[in-house]
């Protein structure tokens, strides 16, 4: 059987790669970045243009999509390629993360600072026991229970070519003991949500061939990191995401994955969720991840800020910032996106003024080109060996052992 | 000299023509329907979708250019077309209908009956006197001037290929009297506008072959609107419009377009201002008018509408309606638009349902297209001699000679 996964470069400085993952709807080279259609839509863009700006991958919310259209209605359609007309693979998460990351605020608010106040109280929006969580929908407060079994099954009707297990997101700054916990019961929950999709019958389902993936925990506790990464990583699951707490900053996500990578199956994709800052991008790739997604680049686009490469200003230009008013150029000189081609800072700045929906149209396009130029970069530097000297270009600083 | 519009060809059963107007930046095909533009986009689309769909001409809205950001920017930035990234012909208005339809609502308003409460009193948003219009910003109520010259110098710096003499719309149902005199003023103000075109300096423009459109007034007066035909139709302008008040209701209308045009030279172009539902355009081409334009299938669009082939729906149906939910069919089967080549009716509806930016952005694209579709039909249909029929099936009445 031809393998998930094949590494095709190394980097010899780092433990940076890259490959291509196979699933039943094509090949994906990584590392990757895959734009988030949360609702079955990346927000603003349509498939084809996404298509045509390189991305290969796009990742669905199970959360969202079973609440709304529902997972049965989609299933009905022929699936989820079909019903948003995307007919490259596609990766949906397992609901879980959605479940708690909208009480206690998502990976993103943590690793910026920006957690509720009360982050380890759950609210009666979720409940967590031995067999399931039971949470209320942030559309209308009717009440749901998603046991890790329910998860494979919505995300059978889903119908992507990437699935992943259903997992625990353990409350903010939870200590040793409850994370120690609550990554056993996850790992309880991976062997129930293996069995589930072993067990599916192929023929009821629009796309028989999905690739399940487990997601390695332990917060930010080395022993529990490698005690997970081992336990997950043993268990015959098509590839490994990490997931779970990534640390109250950056500098600590870093080192979170450095901890885990080394113990992960070296044939195995590894994902890391809900992560796409351009230096979270690069420093994970150099830290071995080869996968990526984050909403980040449309969210920037609905709030006005365009990707550029600028590391002093982390990135981003304000598209309101006056300054633009009578600006010719590109977004990014040099960006090859539709956007860039056509329209300048002038324009966009004024389609921002003027409160224009084409606006964030175009810029949320932008974003997601600049990304996945970005990672098109990174495959080819590898592929040249030359990945040590694109790190630098981009982030300023040598790229060390330690990353 | 080539003339600006050739007629190709005749509905030997009405007034209907098929011809070509030339611009400095391409020839547009008429009976033609064109986008409109307010702000140097057609809300949520691109110009290059656009182009895709067969537009072939776009309206810009001279009034809300001048306020933001400005005809001077637009001008250094070389003019609307470089600026909005549209190398097709453009056409834009005085700024007049603007001016005085924010105080008095539109004449889709006006024609559906939404007029506001006191419609014939001016507010102090607006002052007409003999020499000048004087006007508050709808953005900040700042007080700006218009005069004729002004108008036509605001227009040589947004560089349209197609630009229209300033007038005065006046009051909803404004009496015999009021209407004569606004005419009789409407007429010297045309006189202003041809003269200052006339004087231009074509070096320091952006595009110095703009066409200069009069407007025929008159309101729902017969004498007043034959006298103000022949008029305007004299002076030498490279074709003409029919603006002022159409009536109360869509048989009005028909009617003022009716007591108008025998009165128009037949070798200029006519555009009805402001108008595009399906039944209006079919029984303006059938009364011999060659333009149109109108913001509706952007607007219906962003409310959740969707132009189908249904005249007992008045040609709409609602996205958010239920029985589209597991809708499987394009919006419109037989459409070729991007969004009914590509999805159901069932995608539509949920992005709708989530308040997803796509499903504004491909219905308008759809609605733009739907009409842009229609007139092609109506094109080729008076090429072959077969305008009754295709009105016939549109409209479920034969084309009678009245028409």
């Amino acid at each position: 059987m031809t393998p998930t996964f094949t590494i095709t470069a190394r980097d010899p400085a780092s433990r940076a790669r890259a490959g291509i993952v196979r699933t039943p709807h094509g090949t994906v080279q990584t590392p990757v970045f895959m734009p988030v259609g949360t609702r079955a839509t990346v927000k603003a863009l349509s498939p084809h243009e996404l298509r045509e700006h390189g991305a290969e991958i796009l990742l669905g919310n199970t959360y969202h999509l079973y609440l709304q259209p529902g997972h049965e209605l989609i299933a009905r359609r022929g699936g989820l390629h079909r019903f948003m007309s995307w007919d490259g693979p596609i990766l949906t998460d397992s609901g879980g993360f959605q479940v708690f990351s909208l009480v206690y605020g998502g990976i993103a608010d943590e690793v910026k600072g920006r957690r509720p106040q009360h982050p380890t109280r759950l609210t009666d929006m979720v409940k967590v026991t031995e067999n399931a969580v039971l949470f209320k929908s942030y559309l209308d407060g009717s009440r749901h229970v998603f046991t890790p079994e329910r998860s494979i099954q919505v995300q059978h009707g889903l119908g992507a070519d990437i699935i992943l297990c259903f997992d625990e997101l353990p409350p903010f700054r939870a200590g040793y003991d409850y994370t120690s916990a609550s990554l056993e019961r996850t790992h309880r929950w991976a062997a129930r949500c293996l069995a589930a999709h072993q067990a599916r019958d192929p023929s009821a389902l629009p796309n028989p061939g999905q690739l399940l993936f487990g997601i390695v925990h332990g917060g930010v506790f080395p022993d529990l990191r490698r005690a997970s990464a081992e336990h997950i990583g043993a268990m015959g699951f098509d590839g490994l995401c990490i997931g779970g707490s990534l640390g109250g900053d950056k500098a600590q996500m870093y080192e979170v994955v450095a901890m885990t990578v080394p113990h992960l199956p070296d044939g195995l994709a590894r994902h890391l969720l809900g992560v796409g800052d351009v230096d979270d991008l690069l420093e994970g790739v150099a830290r071995g991840i080869d996968m990526f997604d984050c909403v980040s680049p449309t969210r920037l686009g609905r709030h006005g800020a365009a990707l550029v490469r600028d590391q002093a200003r982390r990135w981003r230009v304000n598209l309101q910032n006056a300054a633009l008013r009578e600006d010719d150029g590109p977004l990014q000189a040099g960006c090859e996106c539709y956007c860039c081609r056509n329209f300048s800072r002038a324009y966009i700045h004024h389609l921002y003024r003027a409160k224009e929906l084409l606006g964030v149209r175009l810029v949320s396009l932008h974003n997601v080109a600049f990304l996945l130029a970005l990672m098109a970069e990174v495959r080819a530097a590898l592929a040249a060996g030359s990945f040590g000297a694109l790190y630098e270009a981009w982030l300023g600083k040598p790229l060390t052992a330690d990353a």
